[in-house]
């Protein structure tokens, strides 16, 4: 067990499988066990689901979105209420965005994410002009057109509010298909931010992790982890920022294979806004330790479950009059309670929220359950024999 | 414990107060204490829960609508599904209207009722000309148009395939604001269907009810509670129908007065559409056994909180800090689950879905507790003083 620079912050690998590492990061809120999945809470709510379903997929720390809290209902209002956990009834660990991914797409053109998103809200916003430069970022609000400022100071201000676990540094996160030169000055202003915020004092019991940019550029991957890495006062843990933001699926794979397990060891990694069963598996292999992502229930509430054997979408005609649940195999309260595919289909068609709760849950549990089956097979050394088949019984769909 | 005529069901009346009475409904699917109040699963689904919710609130009885769900997904669909019960996972007693009421209404113009209505569908159904002969109801499906002939023998048929407990007769229902002529003609085609909804085979173990109409003309509704008492085979049990279809509160309160303690004692009766938390009182002490309405379901995905204090809408701006639960003495998920006002308006505001659940669950927890602290009263024979103090306290407001 190695102590992190935070108070009540400590973490330890406990076993490696090739770059593929089972570790546990201690938090005030409990202790994680790596790698782990963060289901998003963007507004202070997985969507649809309590705090204790969202448990019960084995997450053990969601993720809140900062630009989202700070706008409404606002950080002093959760500060009152004694922070994001007692507010929201969330007991176990809490990671908040810096709030600058959001501040940056939801304000201005952003290519096309898989995944690095937050969850969107009833209205798209509105998109205003956002305005960056070396002291942060200008923007207006979505919900009221009031101006807003988001520094690197800022930040540690309004996550220190808001009081999850871990804060995220303000970065800069150019589009996937940037040249180099917007690159590189991406990574080095946001080096400068990351030393920003690591003197700004923050409350006792919040750890803040750095974010490495570089795009799909791995010698400046490389760079940036050790500019990172070096910095005083410590980072508590360092995240892959600036992926799944356009660029081509198998350019991330193969930066991520160069440049993950390269990122200080002693810390924990967290590859932020990823991503798919695929991308996850990818990430475990070359080191990533913490992953979180809107896909599994945004796309339950768009009637997608995510299986062992692909896709459920559960508003086709094949499922008219199917009585298999969603997985048989699956322990979730939706595959276990008996509800059918033909069921969960008609209540797609007709509109009914329940449905969205139901495969909302099974997409957390189906994630929860990938991360846990991961670290056994890397306690057991057979991450790879256990990556190749998942990806294979995916990829081939359903017997 | 008395036989009602069809297999499986029985009813006792366990103690009286006045004409307000204690009984017990036995059915295929469980004993149901009565008066109760069955929750409204329009589309197969009590709007956001799971039916493991409806339960925890005290319901032991549902009520589902033949006339969306003969639509969609079709009642065959269902009968290939073993019924209802098993195609949606409710365990407990079931109940179906005939569709007549919705076939009627979604396809005309109909008064505002306050209850009598099913839970809205995404879509509000587009409106086309019902055709209304002493043959049944001709009108087209609001999903695809096609033509579709209720008479009192189909409606049997589909309830048959549907599969609740408890079937209802196709009835005429006219306006609230009706003339006496009107409410005749409607009260003598409604016996004759009633006769004919009888004479049709339905399968063992489907109690029927009978409806009685006449409005607000006590007389008429005597009559007619006579005239279905007596025809033969014998109704399991008799509605009180055409209330809260847009004639004045005082009215039907008085009618009930008047009529309800008058229906055949010997069974079951049931207030279609109704209502209200004060409804629901009133109408005990007039001696009805069961209600249903969409109001505590809908009026909770319009963020209003039904209390033993009144009203409480979670998107007002007093409730913007405040920390306590809707009601700080209900034992609901909601309000022992530490979710204050203020993070509920948020989740209001934000329009996240969690909050609509968590008030569907409150508020038919709270209807669920009116009914059983209803039930005790009766059994203390202090039906009366507890009606006064509960609708004392919902007039006053919060203290």
């Amino acid at each position: 067990m190695t102590a992190l620079p935070s108070k009540g912050f400590a973490f330890r690998t406990i076993a490696t499988d090739g770059n593929a590492r089972r570790s546990v990061l201690t938090t005030p809120h409990g202790d994680v066990d790596l790698p782990t999945f963060m289901p998003v809470g963007t507004q202070g709510s997985v969507k649809t689901l309590t705090p204790t379903e969202v448990a019960s997929t084995g997450a053990r720390i969601v993720l809140g979105n900062t630009y989202h809290l700070w706008l409404r209902p606002g950080a002093e209002l959760i500060a009152e209420f004694g922070g994001l956990h007692k507010f929201t009834r969330w007991p176990h660990a809490m990671l908040t965005d810096s709030g600058g991914f959001q501040a940056f797409s939801l304000s201005g053109p952003m290519p096309t994410s898989r995944g690095r998103q937050a969850e969107a809200t009833e209205k798209a916003p509105a998109r205003s002009l956002v305005k960056a430069t070396e002291e942060g970022f200008s923007f207006r609000s979505f919900l009221d057109g009031s101006k807003r400022h988001l520094s690197p100071e800022e930040a540690v201000r309004v996550q220190g509010l808001i009081g999850a676990d871990i804060q995220m540094q303000l970065d800069v996160c150019p589009p996937g298909d940037s040249p180099r030169d917007i690159v590189e000055a991406a990574v080095a202003r946001t080096t400068r931010w990351a030393a920003r915020a690591l003197a700004t004092p923050r409350p006792v019991g919040q750890a803040l992790f750095g974010i490495v940019q570089g795009g799909c550029f791995a010698d400046l991957r490389k760079m940036h982890a050790d500019e990172l890495a070096a910095l005083e006062p410590r980072f508590d843990g360092l995240a892959l920022g600036g992926f799944s933001v356009g660029e081509p699926i198998e350019k991330m794979y193969e930066t991520l294979a160069e440049v993950a397990h390269y990122v200080d060891p002693a810390r924990p990694r967290y590859l932020m806004g990823v991503g798919t069963p695929f991308d996850l598996l990818e990430g475990v292999e070359h080191g990533v330790d913490m992953f979180d992502c809107v896909l599994p229930t945004r796309n339950a509430r768009n009637g997608q479950a995510l299986t062992r054997f692909g896709r459920v979408i559960v508003k086709q005609a094949r499922y008219k009059d199917d009585r298999l649940p969603i997985d048989p195999e699956c322990s979730c309260e939706c595959c276990t309670g008996g509800y059918s595919r033909a069921y969960l289909r008609h209540l797609y068609l007709a509109g009914e929220i329940l449905v969205l709760r139901l495969i909302s849950l099974h997409n957390l549990h189906f994630y929860g359950e990938l991360m846990k089956q991961s670290r056994d097979a890397i306690e057991r050394g057979e991450f790879h024999v256990f990556k190749r088949a998942a990806v294979d019984r995916m990829r081939r769909g359903e017997p």
